[in-house]
């Protein structure tokens, strides 16, 4: 592996989230390194980088993820509710675990609170956590609540592998794209994204479209059985979409070595996302993020199956290549390359995303 | 159990950090209920109201906590240096691992920083991570960058129980303690809370107390080694002291349904720290806080054992006793009882804390 050189004479707006998550990695590789092996019967398999590490605790295989929303950078209280915020902050880590196809099972939530919170506002936060944890039981075991100048919600899931399998055949990681493998994404792309530019932008639908998209932004459902299926059924590689398509489909090919071709035309839209931001869906859908469905990759021969078993749409969008000079290539209807200016969310570069 | 009504109808400020977590304890106790027995091979043993959330999977124990540092509320950046917030921010999970007699192996850290950060401090902050993980062979394994308008550092520390006993005995609980039983504390306390004072008001000592107060109050030394030799050697109940003596007695007190008495002159202070503060100094001790020694009870008979296998210092201040009408009772060399006006920390009553 080639030692990259990092300039530290750098704000981390310049670096960018994503240098510096690689920076980071670096300098506690040594330490990972160091524990992967200590401890009898505890061993690490999967440290920073994939949805959420993964260890061997004796006989079980563990796992673990954390995802934080900030007030003023993830959201407003002027367009979510509270109840809204407790059930996304916990939906966006069970997630994590959903991609890998493991079973969520503890919750750890701190909250930092202004001093003028209401308590009532704390309860319907508290009660939006309840709803998701019970429907996908999890308990939530314990955190930490402080003072802060602004709302912050910090929540880690922890969860385990399920099956019989041994690693690394009960878990699906970000490294695993082969190629020749199918690409394919859960459900519809563009609709959280296009709830916020609803909420931010004050604009008026009717009742059915303001409804979906408010809950796709601000309720999304995590795909934990759909993980879980797929890991059963032979599938590949699998992330969670939450930076964007485009985004997410490059650290998956980072990852597994490999590049990929999508096919623009095929990318799944709601039609009713369709209907209310006409040409602006595409772009919604290839970078928007916080769709929280699964990309996912398999064999070709284990497609069908892998949708027979799956009861969310399930659309095929492109194929792993091995030219990984574009490790994301989009081709239109008629077969010509198109570009995207921006794809993810830099939270650096993206200030003010609510 | 009588089942409390709260007044929703408040300011966190006015509820209390402790109330609010109380409230919160209550709502989600219908999910922990649920989840505790769900999924072959999984039971929740603990979960909110100890220094770490303990449940059972498959042959192993497993525990995890959370701890968050926030700028201007936690620490200020004009007193800390970025490598002893990341070094405290680390200590202060797993002196809660410690405070269960566990073994702690993995971190998540979530950092959430502002834009114009210099991404030399940010590398300075993980080194102190990476320092402390070395020494206790935890694997930082995963965690978070987000924006935020002020730094944030939330880790969370995953551990597992030690040596071959059943559960409940190969951990140590807050609510284990007995009547009859000693009361004592590993090392020093109130050098931290010393720290504290000297860094916010710009006190001047000489290098060596300067030194010792420095480190206290930033980079605060975990007693995981001491933890598993009090489980292994018949210490009853455990807490780690982060709010204060008084304050972690209490809850210690009345996690288990007993009372306290404290010899107030056995508190053990530091001699440099009593140099320095005089009569301040026994106020630090009962009421300052972020210590991180560990405060135990066991049978008298075991204490002298116990002693002899920790290689701090270890004092026994006082006793456990049935009397619940106070839960700590502090008694001075003439046998008077004394009062504390204020014990431990409350996040959103003493704002501005650093």
């Amino acid at each position: 592996m080639v030692k990259k050189v990092y300039n530290l004479a750098m704000k981390v707006s310049e670096l960018g989230e994503f240098g510096l998550i690689e920076l980071l990695a670096d300098i506690v590789n040594k330490s990972t390194s160091a524990s992967a092996t200590s401890g009898s019967g505890y061993h690490l398999l999967l440290g920073i980088g994939d949805d959420a590490a993964v260890w061997r605790a004796d006989a079980s295989i563990q796992m673990a993820t954390t995802d934080t929303l900030v007030q003023d950078v993830h959201f407003t209280l002027d367009t979510a509710t509270w109840e809204e915020l407790g059930w996304k902050a916990l939906a966006i880590n069970i997630s994590d675990i959903a991609a890998m196809g493991g079973v969520p099972r503890y919750a750890l939530v701190t909250l930092g609170l202004p001093s003028d919170t209401e308590v009532k506002d704390v309860a319907q936060l508290y009660r939006g956590m309840e709803e998701i944890a019970q429907r996908y039981d999890v308990a939530i075991v314990g955190g930490d609540i402080i003072g802060a100048p602004l709302v912050i919600i910090s929540v880690t899931v922890m969860g385990s592998a399920t099956g019989e399998a041994d690693y690394p055949h009960n878990i699906l990681t970000r490294a695993a794209a082969v190629v020749g493998d199918l690409i394919a994404v859960t459900g519809y792309l563009g609709t959280s994204a296009a709830g916020l530019q609803m909420l931010k932008s004050n604009m008026q639908f009717d009742k059915e479209t303001t409804f979906l998209l408010r809950q796709a932004h601000l309720r999304p459902v995590p795909r934990v059985t759909e993980g879980q299926i797929l890991l059963a059924e032979g599938g590949r590689a699998a992330i969670d979409i939450s930076d964007g398509l485009v985004g997410d489909l490059a650290k998956m090919c980072q990852a597994s070595g490999v590049g990929s071709r999508i096919g623009v035309d095929k990318v799944p839209v709601h039609p009713t996302v369709r209907a209310a931001f006409k040409d602006d869906c595409l772009k919604l859908a290839l970078a928007g993020g916080e769709d929280y469905e699964l990309l996912f990759t398999t064999r070709a021969e284990l497609m069908d199956r892998v949708k027979g078993q799956i009861s969310c749409p399930v659309t095929v969008i492109g194929e792993i290549v091995a030219d990984t000079t574009s490790q994301v290539r989009l081709i239109d209807a008629e077969g010509k390359e198109i570009q995207l200016e921006k794809t993810g969310w830099d939270h650096f570069a993206w200030r003010g995303r609510p």
